[in-house]
């Protein structure tokens, strides 16, 4: 699946998702950021009860990541009609814009708008990645295709009872375990950052190593060494993009710009992680090896290299409700047996627009298992059965949110 | 400059060489790879003397790296006419098509067929960098620009009394030294490689260390450990291209494509420092530190990668024709004086088009000294007052050898 948010693709998964609620006499709206809104109207006015996700994919990614989450909201608006219940108050379904972070480089941006966590402003001028100053921004895809809404984007504007977010796993906890249901307490902490390494192009031949200021040297070692560094705090650290210049065989590249993306269970572990990179990458800027993790000084060391740090975005580590997570267990319980050790009290590893949510009304979210743990990647898979369990555990609990 | 081989501003260069050159009533031959001959008739008949380089550049390269060698062979044939001198035998310029690699991705391509060393159905299939296969071949971009001439591309067909070529150092040496004039010897061999790595693609925030296969974690540990292995064996190692997929913040990168140009002044070096690295990277690609460059062990070692070898091209090592080399000698003696410290017998860290050309005539080169070393760098400089030096040089090199 490739349907970078805001693309033609992702105006038709959006198109679809609108007729598809309209049809179930769902009333919908499009707020700043092109998030939808559907709701079903309950016995009483109020905030609706929302379940959500999103329905953009990474570059290369897979079938269920978001959508499961969407398209089940959906499948619960059919199952209430189709059994002709009412909810107390209003439910409703959410596509959140540009999760992903792939084609826009903060992930859970318009959740993060609408939680007020991220200005409008920058949201909207946020350039796609690996296009320059050339690149499209937010507001002017939203607006080529048709997604630019006029109802504000904020909490306040479109104010949610609960938020439920049903998601595949994406790491490998659950299948391994024989599990069918995780009820999530929580995501960890998660920071991104550009990393820009500056040195000097020269010919590869004639220049020897002590006369190098070699961009893409330093840029390797910073990737090593920042595997070894999280490791050692029990975080996760990860370089996705690289982007190396000018780009020749024969040529010591000169410009080097990669991602670091850090990941702990706690804050304090984040900002222990970037503090030790900031000091180790000067370091091996000029060439020098930090010392613990066993890198070798050169013989023959380099000139030095400049290295710029540019902090994309931040997402610190959250809880969740009580409320919501008693309504997932509960609804867990029912679908899949409360004697059985299917089910299982986690955290989640990948930021979701939950994180957000949660920071404006009460929020939990339900993990079903995939194949091999793997996500972002086209071979993500999670059975038809275990889909419809993962359904079933997030229309239950939103109708006990409804009643409580 | 940026003047790619075969792009539109290549052909602007092409046809402002042989406009020149036929104003001085040269004979103009296109070959079946572009290469340009321009021959200025001599007393007899026979194979000219040649002066030669290229007129192609880096995507961000200098103004002088092969330039000044075909404007200085300019130069030399409009000299020679404004002093009515008379060759013995004819002498030429020739503009050799895609010296620099860059975008058609083997060096010297173009005086490689001509010498028999690279076929030419080889080199016409070639695709240039960056397109994979809706890039534009060599044969499609010489007929594209009008440069795929109707004389077949050998020295059979062309043949040589000798190739004399003027080029800036591209290192620090003269510069460093204050030396005015390098007598080029010979040229350090080497060999580009391309490396694949394949890994898997996954969550940055769900996949845990033990369950990554990182194909960029793999290949930034390779291109650390071959700068350290190079070092080790007195060669060169250097990564100047690298791709990366899918390409986004948040997924582990399940593919990687990177260049590796390895070089040494004999060929049993480079040979020696691939078969190291050839180990050492499947090492790397199971997680596994190869011992020696002081990498230290994974605690929590991941999944294993693929690592991928193609060689894209081989120069060995080469000794220069002594007759040249004395040429070139008594000429800077002439030019600078032979009781000063102004000349220096040198040897090229690059490779140059008089590597290929040494196969089937006799061959040699003059450099000058370039500003702080640098090549392959819009900051590449040399003095006028160098640069007319080199050309005296290359004017006499050429004429002692006429007489020769
Ligand atoms: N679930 C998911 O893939 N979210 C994207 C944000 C992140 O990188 O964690
Ligand atoms: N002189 C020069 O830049 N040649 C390109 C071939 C090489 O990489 O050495």
């Amino acid at each position: 699946m490739s349907r970078l948010a805001l693309s033609d693709a992702d105006k038709e998964a959006r198109d679809w998702f609108i007729e598809t609620a309209k049809a179930r006499n769902c009333s919908t709206t499009v707020d700043a950021m092109g998030n939808i809104f559907a709701v079903r109207p309950g016995r009483r006015q109020g905030p609706p009860t929302f379940a959500g996700s999103h329905l953009d994919t990474q570059p290369a990614g897979g079938r269920y990541d978001g959508i499961l989450g969407v398209t089940s909201g959906i499948e619960m608006i059919q199952v209430l009609d189709d059994h002709w219940v009412e909810t107390e108050f209003p439910v409703g379904v959410v596509n959140w814009t540009n999760e992903e972070g792939a084609r826009f480089p903060i992930s859970m941006l318009a959740s993060g708008v609408w939680a007020g966590e991220i200005p409008l402003s920058h949201a909207h001028e946020l350039r796609e990645v690996g296009h320059g100053n050339a690149g499209a921004t937010v507001a002017s895809e939203l607006a080529r295709i048709g997604y630019l809404g006029s109802t504000p984007c904020s909490h306040e504007a479109t104010p949610m009872a609960a938020h439920f977010e049903l998601h595949i796993e994406q790491g490998p906890t659950l299948e391994s375990t024989s599990r069918k249901v995780g009820i999530v307490h929580g995501a960890q902490a998660y920071r991104w950052f550009t990393i820009e390494v500056t040195g000097r192009a020269a010919h590869t031949g004639a220049t020897s190593f002590a006369h190098r200021a070699d961009a893409l040297l330093a840029a390797a070692r910073m990737v090593s060494y920042a595997r070894a560094a999280a490791e050692k705090h029990g975080a996760l650290a990860s370089t996705g993009i690289m982007n190396v210049e000018p780009g020749s065989t024969n040529t010591v590249p000169g410009h080097v710009k990669f991602s670091l993306d850090v990941r702990a269970a706690k804050d304090h572990i984040v900002d222990a992680v970037e503090e030790e990179l900031r000091n180790a990458f000067s370091a091996i800027a000029k060439g020098e090896m930090p010392s613990g993790v066993g890198m070798m000084q050169d013989a023959e060391k380099g000139k030095p290299c400049i290295v710029e740090w540019t902090t994309d975005s931040n997402s610190p580590a959250i809880d969740f409700h009580e409320d919501c997570i008693s309504c997932v267990r509960k609804s867990a319980e029912a679908t899949v047996g409360d004697e059985t050790d299917l089910t299982m009290d986690m955290r989640s590893g990948a930021g979701h627009d939950s994180v957000y949510a949660s920071r404006q009304c009460p929020t939990s979210m339900i993990f079903v298992p995939c194949k091999d743990g793997v996500s972002h990647n086209p071979e993500e898979y999670t059975a038809p059965e275990d889909c419809a369990i993962g359904a079933q555990v997030l229309l239950g609990a939103v109708l006990r949110f409804d009643r409580l």
